[in-house]
């Protein structure tokens, strides 16, 4: 099976992300695309970063991830292919790999990189601001149906990885931050549910608001309810019932998040 | 051929129907997807359950339609399964399914429900709050592999259904309101083609202004004229032409549209 | 391979166009799909044009584009199936062709146009109000499927063409104006490179703004900075790096775009 997904910044605005699926069925007419998100806020290389992480999990092995949100196109900065694991990941060398390539290192899987130097997967006259058609789609085309990694270019030892924040954790709290404010207004932090030692005794805060406890799910709780609970990704999320948490709070990606365990 | 549709409240913005995708062609790959829409308004369950009436018949029979707008996710709301007809459903059991349900039945066709419990047919650890990605997308992609229908749990006799607006009938006119608001601010109203008599004789009320007789187009009007036509669903529908019926009458869903019958 | 494209003012909102995906898959289900987007301006056929005719040249031989944009939908207007060069064209007979028509012309590739008459390749009894469905994914699914472009109907030899605006020419400048607008806020113009003389000594104006050169790529300048670039498609646009030059200079469709050319 041969499945390459896009995530980019592009909105469904201009045929772009079409344009990119005309160029992969022209290499190779078996492959299967997904869209991920065209809806990246432009140029927000760590909200696809970290989207990357969330989604790539939960596609078959081998599926090629193209990542296009790249505000240095057309400078020096390098594309690259990558082995992250299970996955591969096409795109610009600025980050979006950070999440994919860190929970492959943590799983003791060295990623393998390379360059995307081969003029023989690109199309021919790339343009200096379209590399997603260009470059990216081919080689990610190009590479399912057969090209081996190294064929693409030379070793790539030290790619660009973003700082993405990590909580701070004292003896009774952690302070962490929220990174994805989803369509629904929920509100997830960069606090993982094996981060939180028993989620009974947790009082979570934010925008002095003061939350005890993490529930299961959000389904039992009173409409318009505030609650914390660990979303469908592992993450610790602030809540409102069949209602908008950051519209609620006026929160967004970047508030700062503080659990504190009560003494039992 | 093997069909999955997808109807949701998710938005394009933060990935999930793309993970759903992933899920289920990590299932099977040889399944086609189609988006029909993510961008029902939030939890808005009638708006999804019109929209999937309007849509299925459209499709091959045995498409598979998945439709994930869940507001009692991680309550005890059963997930389903079900056999309407041609078409087959997969969803939380909150009353998405009613207009195909009602259809079926109209049609003499029995509706055949399974809840959908047998663990094998979920992603391990299903979370309590995207069962889009840990339960519907599953048991859509393992029943088009050829799971029977029985074997994912045991029959439910007693679906929710949704009180849908039915027009109240007088023996000169019919009173119903506005059920869809499209991208074009057309007004389709819960009116059909067969419940109008001669159409030459009627007169629509909506919103106090009134239109005489029912055209089978918009076509020839003039620009910017309020019209009413049988839209292509069947449905009475008030326009504007090359305009917003909906902006012009300051109009939405639940608007009363009355149609009166003129002596001959 | 069989792919079909969909180019459409129908939005997400309304799952129009995955409907018209379920006729095609219905007719023939080995055929890929690819949405170029759905979010032209409601009505507006010369954004289709122009977005078909950037599009199509990075898809297979043998492509159908199915657009709709049909303001005239229900009146006399002709739907058509179109050879133009190696790509083909269905939809209404408004103009959307316009673009892939005169490049097939000025390749010497004589378009081969027929009209969509014959009922036994549209569904039954087709609407008055959403040919999209009813007729152009039915063409578009028997041609790929086999069935002659003669057998739709008879040959048109007066497609309607769009009056596209061309840059006028004197010595020393071009007078052309901004025909697109992406998501990014950058303005593409009716000027190609192959218009301009030496870019090193152009001068651009637009809204009293004055550029000076045209670069070869947006991604070495600064932040903010206004500039002039052959854009990936080749038109010059007007760029603001990392930002929009649509918000920085209040400019949209139609904007008067001049080029002086300095003496050297």
């Amino acid at each position: 099976m041969k499945v390459i997904t896009l995530i980019t910044d592009f909105t469904d605005l201009d045929g772009y992300a079409g344009i990119i699926k005309g160029v992969i069925l022209g290499i190779d007419s078996t492959i299967r695309i997904v869209d991920i998100s065209h809806s990246i806020p432009a140029q927000d290389v760590s909200q696809a970063a970290w989207m990357l992480g969330r989604s790539a999990p939960y596609f078959p092995p081998g599926t090629v991830h193209v990542s296009v949100v790249d505000p240095g196109v057309g400078t020096s900065r390098r594309g690259i292919i990558a082995q992250l694991g299970g996955q591969v990941f096409v795109g610009p060398d600025n980050g979006l790999l950070t999440v994919l390539y860190q929970r492959a290192v943590a799983q003791g899987k060295a990623p393998r990189i390379f360059e995307l130097q081969n003029n023989r997967y690109k199309l021919p006259s790339p343009s200096f601001s379209f590399h997603g058609r260009d470059v990216f789609a081919p080689a990610a085309a190009h590479f399912l149906a057969g090209v081996p990694m190294e064929e693409f270019g030379k070793v790539v030892s030290d790619p660009v990885l973003l700082h993405l924040p990590k909580p701070l954790r004292t003896e009774n709290s952690l302070q962490g931050e929220v990174i994805h404010v989803d369509a629904f207004g929920n509100l997830a932090a960069n606090i993982y549910a094996h981060d939180l030692e028993s989620s009974a005794n947790a009082r979570i805060i934010i925008k002095n608001m003061e939350i005890i406890g993490i529930k299961n799910t959000f389904g039992d709780s009173l409409q318009g309810e505030l609650l914390a609970i660990i979303d469908s990704f592992g993450h610790l999320s602030i809540c409102v019932t069949n209602g908008s948490a950051a519209e609620k709070l006026g929160a967004g990606v970047g508030e700062a998040v503080r659990v504190t365990f009560l003494p039992v």
